[in-house]
């Protein structure tokens, strides 16, 4: 954590050439760390960290997700332009890393990041991973020798005045701010508003409400929907308020959080930087300590994803059981039909995207529950089981987006009502006797719904036939929509 | 954990009084214990360690279930037995802890049980909570003064051989082998055998099959119900086999698993003699570094509760749904009405059994998860979660015993079905054209659905009306009772 | 929901007596519902409902907790007062069940809520408790027949104009506020004073850092403990943050949300009456559909217990550590000694309530678990697992609170450094070589390290014996106190 | 689901050429389904359902494991079998689709299977995929049109007798028994023979013992390792005794469980068929009604997988604990340094195998409460979240095989003792002084390990200075060999 720029003196800044992003060559190549040498793909940028992790952590096949180095890369190339500008890296070595690392976050090196999520709960080899594949793809464009860690070196120049213990928890952030930010946000707006949109077109449907699964005084469609819809605009709320903390980095708090090896400012300034280059106002955390010791920042916002998954269940569960039949079932909803459901069976259309997306609710849960316990796994100056936070917030967060694009699209939008079963079932009901006890008392209303359900009858024709009123007060008395309160019923 | 007996020589035999379990005392009694003197309450056999405790950790208001005291009586009754045996306690000392271990098992005692859950990892306050009453009791029943540890010395002989570390999971397999064996392995096969019942008395009732919940060929209600019953069945079938591993003791093992401070043999005759107090096969753990380090077995255990909730919350969501209604929902079951739903509103019952039984079963599945977690928080010698682990395991088996019960009287045994109701739901379903497909072929077969569902007849109306099949082969060929593949059908 | 008083005409307001909460009576009682007629205990204000719910759900031994109770006092007397204000009740009896509300309120009628948590999703059971009790106290005050339901109906007067669908959620946004309000933020707020207060205390003391458990640079006790302080600070933000949610409130819905049965307007004028009597700013929610068929807001807050446990648990685990020892474990910091741990063991004290606070972490997280599972068991207009939902909600805060209480006044207040074995520590780490990193390169470093390694001396020893920096220099540039980057330092 | 090679009649057998596994072909095909025409990728054997499904349900990169697909190999293979040997298919379609199945058991067709997990709850999506796969596949060796489904239809032929909804289960239980038997069990086995070869290397190794993190009495490394032995032979009977169950098929159960579409005796027949290809005793299962409508044996299954990580996460946790230091930590064992530490910083290793397998561990504790969850998702006759079911059972699977595999290698196989440092705990513990009070009085041995401790000497050293032993005696007595009762001591 020197300044080796200082040794390379009066070396002239190299060329940097135009190359595509790829090694031509085959077989390996020799690299090196402190415990010696190791052969690597000859075609890959990678050293020698990240081989030996490669094989002493090849556990499943989860590997960490890309979106993790392309927010890396915007935590090198700040950290090599600040470094750059107050002369620890000179000025050609900072602009070649602030180069490469916009490959990085381009997706162009995607190839050369292969590791797993399950290695140190520090995320260590992933930050060599990164270190040690800017500073061959640095070489390579200023014509070096790849593994010669010059002119740029993994550690000397692209980890300078950075830590994994600082860096990854940053890269974390960042990752997850864009995440949310797209596709997530917008994806679950879009949804709310088509589900808005539902409520607005049938907010004059009356239908029959349910409790406990039970008939029960009406409502309207729209007014049903209207709940989906501020379900999932709190929801979204609620997930928006995480990102004020996701915004604070612990960059600058090197390897226990007091900075040793960072120059004063350091964090401040590669903050600033990230968030010119993302567009978002990242910012540095105010106790680093706290920052790196802890995921509580991220469970926050995991919970955030959980509180969109709670109405989002819901929400589909409602959808496939108004849907439920044709004929055996509630059939008050239709939905599109996106695949054959029996070719023979006219009106049997499965809720294969309701079930996809509770499927995706319940892993969504479970990923949540993943976090909350990994964020309690840190002793003294480290959380140790970073990787599993940010691998299932990502996942969680991804198949979110998916499963309300999908759910969107193929679903909510092509959702038609049977007006003819809803109607029918309201007509049914005998809740409506609840309009009538007002007039003619409890006992009497009561009295009606007895018989119309001893007979299975309307309520209209029990009331009637009882006497107990005429067919013009209950057409003017009973009237769902008054019941249903709509705005200008 | 040396022979104090012996210290005590020649001592006679003290007379043991019949006393009830009380004492008539108000006030505060000074107690002691190795930090020093404590006032507790005079009518109370406790000592300084529980009045400590008492304060230190009064959180919340889960008190450590009394079925642990229960079953540590057992431990506590073995031990004296075997350490009287083997001429290390007098055998006065020995009888008179045990008789007054007796008190403890019957419950005589538990109102000076007052620790909580959230304690020392290892039960270490309940296990001299137990230690301290019995001390106090027998020196009671000896007419001797309470709090002097003279006769009968909490640690020197009430504990004698043994250490928190070793008693406390022993008492918890105790607790959670007679649990298992009452109320809850009875109360769910009462259970099981109710829904057998039905299963058998409603064989023949044919109905629509639903997956997806959409209408599906036609099974028997009894069908359905056998697979309910067989899900219990297994699901018993695997708690059981869980009990193997909880008859396996740490008795023996003391602080460490080493056994030191016990004689040899101890851990063995102990686990004898609680076999042959409670009826349980019970026997020494083959590894108590094992048993005393993890909850493993506990966890397992815990598997096999949640392996009941799992189906009863299946279960459960299934009667609510097929007794919705009772007009725009499915409305095929009649569920007992406990309870006023809505007093002018026939026929609306509210599942209140089937709900509660749905949180119980939430609950009991997170509770579940909470022991799991539990049972990962050992370090080296010492689970260190072991209360929560209990509690939350009793606490369980608790609930689902209560809500099995309940639910079978309160509502299974009283299910009427409403035959109506199904049989139109079969007369309407579009699934049975399946069964002519074989005869007149996919194409026409497809071809009378589809013109069932755009006029809205039943099936065997457009059947007949499309001149594909006369009426008497419909309704040979339609025959749910033989799709369902009844027996004699 | 008529406005029965008007039935009651002329009649002249009753006297209301200065009664104790108390009947006089033994046996029992007859009580009357739609169902019939049942014998409840005749000094128990209950009636037949609350008596049919105590027989048929009687699981476990989980009772509705009090809370939720008391809550529910402050909901039918802001409703009371607003239906007696607009002329719904009679002035004397908005009164007398305001009055009456109040003793609910103060937990006087505590002993007449037995029932149980497990009951419909609905709270249906609890509410009807709540308007018996009050109906017969108010009965009694006025000199009236237990169980005449005269003058004061407890469906026709107490829950005039509400249902327990919106009654239930709104008492579980109140009892939900009242408990953060006190005692769980006061108590996790002392908490953090007490860790903020150590953390200045011991700003200066420097100590070996440690990540992966393994020695790294130095930092301040007094920065690592800010750490901890910060993690709760910014939880107790967090959690603070979902009490505007918390403040809207369901009321008004009615049954479905429409608002049938109750006059426009009355859920805000109830909302203000309650924010007026508990102090808080409660307010009607905006949509009614989505606060009663979601619990999505209570999943949130709940989300805000699990932060705080999640810190809290690793900083719980962080000090047992650092107390572990005496000899042959980390030993820099000496919890003070509550307990008994071993007679003749000095030094040697169990870590108990860093045990107790896991513990109860391990069970704020799995209750978060199910709170958030219910979350999702809503169908159509209700959510169906509200009672889990508020009693694991109300467990939660409420162990926490006392767990952190607890462990302030009986653990963290205590704790003193053993600076002697926190200077050894820092003495012999070779973490310290990175400050001569760049004084005399990496690698003369990395060889000093190495020797002192090899021979086991101390980094200092073997500088100086490697002949490349003075003692002067050494003591100079090694400055652990700089190295943590001390303000002052 | 009639027999519809009987309309091919006279029709020849036609030759079976010998082809890879590849279509060459570029650009889209057509293909057919009820709902119309999919233009597929020409180089793909699926069809329109497939894509179909591609298009609806892309949601994330969750992939259907190709374990499932292997499985399903195995299932249709045995149906075709099965069919062809009892004329509903001819012989040559039987062997073809055999042929081809056997293909899919390969992997050989890996490529063709792009679906994703989140799809109907049923698995349709996926059985539809093997389904279209294996039709086009046999079209193309028999030199058909692909896309025509003749003369192997994907409905008719392949899936004949069967359904998503019995041979979804189906293949879930043969895919689990599968990565049980290879490669979890065998290398669970492996790291559990590596720790009891160390238990019995170690096993005179004494050491401090130490519960609640604290000094405790001595036992040796070995007992240690045998606790973690114990604890994972027992987790890997527990995980053996869930084969038994998962050896029970749902097959022949077809779409509600009534088995309509199969023949008599189908279901038991292909279970034989499975279990002659496997190796495993498959047989049907007595209820298909439970089988289909619940995940109740994959629920316990999952168990038997969280049954393994609890005692590994322990196990790890300890490794690491005991690795801690090298200087400021507990020091006891050496791991094997796999990847660079720290350049400069001698000893230390970062325990980055142990908490990589933590954080496997805290995965699959919450992908086994996503199973528990998924299998309370079932209405009526079908579960309706397999696909994730089986996605988290396989992956959580696989992930333990690995870690366990990279432990054993990289970690546990290399660990060394440091003796230096085991003998200096144990030297300087106060713990042994239990050893003494037998012979001289607990008051006296208290006395001196409070000057032991006062002092900071040895408590060798300071019982001699008492004067209440001689050094002989207490070399004699203080024996921590025979304190940890290892059997020749």
């Amino acid at each position: 954590m020197n300044t080796p720029h200082r040794r390379r003196g009066a070396q002239g800044t190299p060329r940097v050439r135009d190359l595509p992003t790829r090694i031509d060559a085959t077989g390996t190549r020799r690299e090196t760390d402190a415990l010696g040498t190791v052969e690597v793909p000859a075609d890959r940028y990678w050293g020698a960290r990240t081989e030996r992790a490669l094989v002493h952590l090849a556990i499943g096949d989860d590997r960490m997700p890309k979106a993790v180095y392309h927010a890396y890369g915007y935590v090198k190339k700040a950290a090599a332009l600040v470094n750059g500008r107050e002369g620890r890296l000179a000025g050609w070595q900072a602009d070649l890393i602030a180069h490469v690392a916009d490959e990085v976050i381009s997706g162009a090196l995607d190839d050369h990041f292969p590791l797993y999520v399950w290695q140190a709960g520090s995320g260590t080899q992933t930050n060599a991973n990164v270190n040690e594949v800017i500073s061959n793809r640095a070489i390579q464009l200023v014509g070096g020798v790849l593994g010669s860690k010059d002119p740029v070196h993994p550690d000397d120049h692209v980890n300078l005045g950075q830590s994994a213990n600082d860096t990854f928890p940053t890269a974390m952030h960042i990752a997850a701010v864009r995440i949310l930010h797209d596709p997530l946000l917008p994806q679950v707006s879009l949804l709310q508003e088509a589900i808005a949109a539902k409520s607005r077109a049938w907010y004059d449907v009356v239908k029959t409400g349910r409790t406990h699964l039970q008939d029960a005084v009406p409502l309207s469609v729209g007014q049903e929907w209207s709940g989906y819809a501020a379900q999932l605009s709190d929801a979204l709320e609620r997930l928006r308020a995480t990102l004020p903390d996701l915004y604070q980095l612990a960059i600058g708090g090197t390897a226990v959080g007091t900075g040793l090896g960072a120059p004063e400012g350091f964090g401040p300034a590669v903050a600033r930087e990230v968030a010119g280059a993302t567009g978002h106002p990242f910012k540095v955390a105010p106790n680093s300590f706290a920052a790196q010791s802890g995921a509580d920042t991220m469970v926050a916002a995991s919970a955030g994803l959980r509180g969109l998954a709670v109405p989002l269940m819901k929400i589909a569960d409602d959808l496939r059981w108004l849907a439920s039949g044709p004929r055996s079932g509630l059939g008050e909803l239709t939905l599109p039909a996106n695949e054959p459901g029996s070719s023979s069976m006219p009106g049997k259309v499965n809720p294969t995207q309701c079930e996809a997306m509770m499927m995706v609710c319940i892993q969504v849960l479970s990923d949540d529950s993943a976090v909350a316990h990994a964020g309690t796994r840190g002793n003294f100056q480290l959380n140790a089981a970073r990787p599993l936070v940010i691998s299932d917030f990502l996942h969680s967060a991804r198949i979110l987006a998916d499963a309300c694009e999908k759910l969107r699209e193929y679903c909510v939008e092509g959702i038609e009502l049977n007006r003819e079963r809803i109607d029918e079932h309201l007509a049914r009901s005998l809740t409506l006797v609840t309009a009538l006890a007002p007039k003619i008392g409890h006992d009497k209303a009561g009295e009606i719904a007895h018989k119309a359900a001893a007979e299975g009858t309307t309520l209209r024709e029990a009331a009637i036939a009882s006497g107990h009123i005429s067919a013009e007060d209950f057409d003017r008395i009973v009237d769902p929509r008054k019941m249903a309160r709509l705005r200008d019923g």
